[in-house]
């Protein structure tokens, strides 16, 4: 459905080619002075056209409040806020609107519902993320009120250019590359940055891997046995377009590891916190939240459309061929960015309030 | 919280040494005559002790059903089962009444409730995964009825033993280490079975990939856009113990890929039906079932209990020494194969029963 | 919260005095052709200032829908409509932003929240229940396509005008004052009118109460043991303004009788199907839907706002006086009937999706 | 379906003549020492067999707790209980195996299912009434501990033999009549017990009215806009068996009443608190508590099974004649006392849980 979360819960609407993207976030708490210019820096760094290596679609996204607020701090009610679709070309997309265009959801919404909005991919279409990023923007600024958590992600692989592990390195985007492709690694940076400026000539794309880390989260929150943390995290990021796998701490590695290697000891820090000396369980242990930084990774598929022909058919079954026109992204992951920070704020906000009341 | 699904939902209860431990299935459709053999079977490839890698404690695991059948045919009632506990020796535990063991719950059990109950782990024990296998069990045969899809998990990994993809084979276990280990490649299983058997000698545990195929799913399940069917099974894997890591299709290989690599072809097979060349999506498209076969991979880390001095603390943060004792398995990847299954099961029912009524 | 429904639901959002009213309809089967003249025509009939005995806020309500369709057509995306609030004064309201009115929700929110929007009671405003007529309108349609279920309210009392009950007979509305007053009894019209323009003279206020019927509804819509169907009904009327009691089939009455004459006695109509002789059920056995005409009744309470002074105290707790000031209902049950009506049409649209797939 | 509650929930399974009733608890914080003979003593009042007025069925129903407690103090884990059938007489009911009893959940039951459960009425059972007055007995003393809310509910009505409004006294049930009838008013239950017997004695059944306080309830209970107080109220109550009315504060009576006599003043008492001079409110404001008590009336129909014959029809449709065997109750309403209570404590308890963190 359209609705995610139980308490904090966001409810989403709108696709690519009509009137807007939408979304109402119930639950917040009331009394919490919005910072309207944090949410407009998020949706600057997820829209398209902001750098060199983005869709070069322009597309302001500019968020109004419709309702939730008084003198921006919000009330209790629920917050709607919404952006108008401005630099839409539906025609853009009249050449696959009796196609399926590979590994997109065309056929597959197709078959669900009988019909189909075929302009930007409809509902399926990336734009929905809008709604996330506002969402989750407002999720911050409870968590960063209420515990100074702070959520930094970043792009840890394009393609095949992969940076080192950093976790526990402050975030830092220095260079111009490093900054218009998310990763702070600066040598990196200007490979991917290349890599994707390589596949954009080629009217190909590449996937890559966006990491995220939290920090200053209590001891606490997650709930067993379904509600475990990293599901509700992982919950939370496949459901992102293109996302095709989510790993928390050691993840996919940690299965190669041996048991007296991955055990994360505990101690005693100077200030009598109980912290572990390791970090491989990504700071969720048993579902929940154990106080170290969560630190998980996501791994997009490369993007679907392509500048080039692919071999398709088309709703009545025929051999077509199929070749992306518009403006696309050769590589998504540096606008995920702050997406995926988003979704994982909204999952931190809501387990928050659900730990509210576990002791008497 | 302990339900799990939204129409064909279960509820859990139990802890692994109280009086046993409990499943509620509630939203099954009424007139499902159940195999109850298939569900103990499946719950005798969960159960400890069932071969010489495993845990030898020795628990028979028989299930009975309290309620919602007559006849063993489903009524629309709540479906109530019960394996009651025999096997237990708390005392096992009473040496880590005061201590917390790395890498497991107790640390934030004890923090989130302000109390313990350290008896296997009480709630966070593997034990409650019985009632995912009964709750899935009893999914798997309303799917198998209504489409003949079919669930099939295997060990992909021990350790760094790691088999090839396999995704297009018939499930077939030929030796007895293929069998006990539940890996199809005999080589493989032979490696498997060896590292396992090191691992314990040493004390040491181990980890391992799970991976799943879920074949002749219908096109259509899955819901836009916080309900994506990789989405909810990646919630329903991360919440299995011990897992850090989930994939569908490509997973984080595919982050790796080119997109004309990567895009999954459209054409139309001999039967009229149409189909995908290649099926990185993995089976899924936009978040909905394209037909293809549902092909993911679960990464556990290895278990946290060790036979061997481990540093940790108390409950007062003081330094201390824990050391396995009981019976534990040293890689648990091998009997969480029919977990594995019967939570991709429960996702498959739940939106099978919430696709219905998308179109007028 | 916010949202209605589980499967067909709506989400409201909005407040009498800020930008405007809005509701989020997911879960719709797509492939419905929506009539807009429909929902607007209930629209009008919510609306303030469209007679004499109402209000003489002057709103057109006029909605628009900013997502979800295509050519008016649902594509199963979420459907928001939006009604823009125009004639609001908010000074109207200047003179009780520091007061609590007696019997409204201006103290348990301040007290809830911590601080109250006082612009026209703000989120408890009547004026949200645009957001259900538009929601239930769509579900109206969509019962009508599928069953042809007709849904009609009316009003059945006024203060102490009270019609006889009126069950089996056409709502037909003839005289002025029966369409003004939505009293199909012609001469009880008269008698309700006249009491409310006393009412109004005298600066008070009347309650009274909505009866409603919804015919063609086919057996076996309701869950138990929770979701009743008249538990559910219960639950929507209840969270409309100003209500304070619901009661179906027989009712209060119905506890007054002997079980002799209470049981409705089961017959074969001359077409086969198994009908009851008589409908003290008002439709519902076991919380379930039996075929027969479900009928309900609904009391509103008087209006709380009234043109007279009224002793009260403000934030401080200091004693004050409050007088109604701005445009008001002196009875609001003849706006409420459309209300009565969409809340209905939604969860009978929610229990019909929900009873799909209670068979295999 | 079998879950109530969003936070604080209880799901419920058993049928009446299957192996018993259970519950499983859900979301109750950790650390609440459990009274289990106050939870008995509600099965007390709630058993059949335990007056001369009441059903002659011998049923024990001694509860045992099978998870979720250590030295019955709650853990935070699922509190799962059970009350084992003994003394089901399934051949009572051979007779009615192929017929309709009417005003009866069979028909229906039938139909939506395509099967039913004749033993007793299956899973619509008053029996299953034992799940919530257990669950709601665990509320009850959650809320007495937080809060020191007492909830009282007693007979207000035995057919057409009604008690006065009561709200403000002290519950005493002073003579044996009184005790056994649960009304207050000792001349009043001495009508109630000959009225119930007179019916016994015809082979017929009566109705009667249940009235409900809860005090010292804290305001700001209830959620805007769908989740109000008596809304939820309204919907657990529906959900009870017989149940076909619900009123809260004046109700039905209110709608007769001027908004000038309505209309509960506030006022400021001697130590500070607000107040409000009547409760025609019923203690809610807006969907949410304002501090006063919480008063609602619940009315109940009269008993469906009669001990003479009735016209009906069978499973095919043709004419038959059904008669009551085994042992019933010809009026529920003493026995329905603590099963009001109880529902209305689960509202209360998940409506405080849910109201934590509405302010930042």
């Amino acid at each position: 459905m359209n609705t995610f979360g139980q308490i904090f819960r966001i409810t989403s609407f709108g696709e690519s080619h009509g009137r807007g993207i939408g979304v109402v976030v119930d639950g917040c708490p009331a009394g919490l002075a919005l910072d309207l210019n944090a949410i407009q820096e998020d949706l600057e760094r997820r829209r398209p056209g902001q750098s060199r290596i983005t869709t070069q679609r322009k597309e302001p996204d500019q968020f109004e409040i419709l309702s939730g607020t008084v003198d921006n701090v919000t009330t209790g009610a629920p917050i709607a806020c919404m952006v108008w679709n401005k630099d839409q070309r539906s025609k853009d997309y009249s050449h696959i609107e009796q196609k399926f265009r590979p590994s997109h959801a065309d056929y597959t919404y197709f078959k669900k519902y009988g019909l189909r909005d075929h302009r930007g991919g409809g509902r399926s279409s990336a734009r929905e993320t809008i709604a996330r990023v506002i969402g989750g923007g407002i999720a911050k600024q409870l968590l960063a009120l209420k515990f100074g958590i702070q959520i930094d992600a970043w792009v840890a692989a394009v393609g095949t250019v992969e940076m080192e592990r950093y976790w526990d390195k402050a975030m830092e985007l220095t260079t111009e590359n490093a900054k218009i492709v998310r990763c702070p690694d600066e040598e990196k940076a200007d490979a991917m940055v290349a890599a994707i400026e390589a596949a954009r000539k080629a009217g190909d794309s590449l996937g890559g891997i966006v990491a995220c880390r939290a920090s200053n989260v209590p001891v606490g929150l997650g709930e067993p046995i379904y509600g475990k943390l990293h599901a509700l995290l992982g919950a939370a990021m496949l459901g992102i377009n293109a996302v095709k796998g989510f790993e928390i701490g050691s993840g996919f590695n940690g299965a190669r590891m041996k048991g007296s290697d991955h055990n994360d000891q505990f101690y005693t820090d100077d200030e009598g916190r109980i912290r572990t000396r390791t970090n491989y369980s990504g700071g969720v242990q048993g579902g929940i939240s154990n106080g170290e930084n969560i630190e998980f990774r996501v791994a997009f598929k490369p993007t679907s459309t392509l500048m080039r022909d692919q071999d398709s058919v088309d709703a009545e079954g025929k051999s077509t061929v199929v070749k992306g026109k518009g403006r696309h992204d050769p590589c998504v992951v540096p606008r995920a960015v702050p997406i995926v920070e988003a979704m994982a704020a909204l999952v931190l906000a809501d387990l928050y309030l659900l730990n509210l009341g576990r002791q008497v």
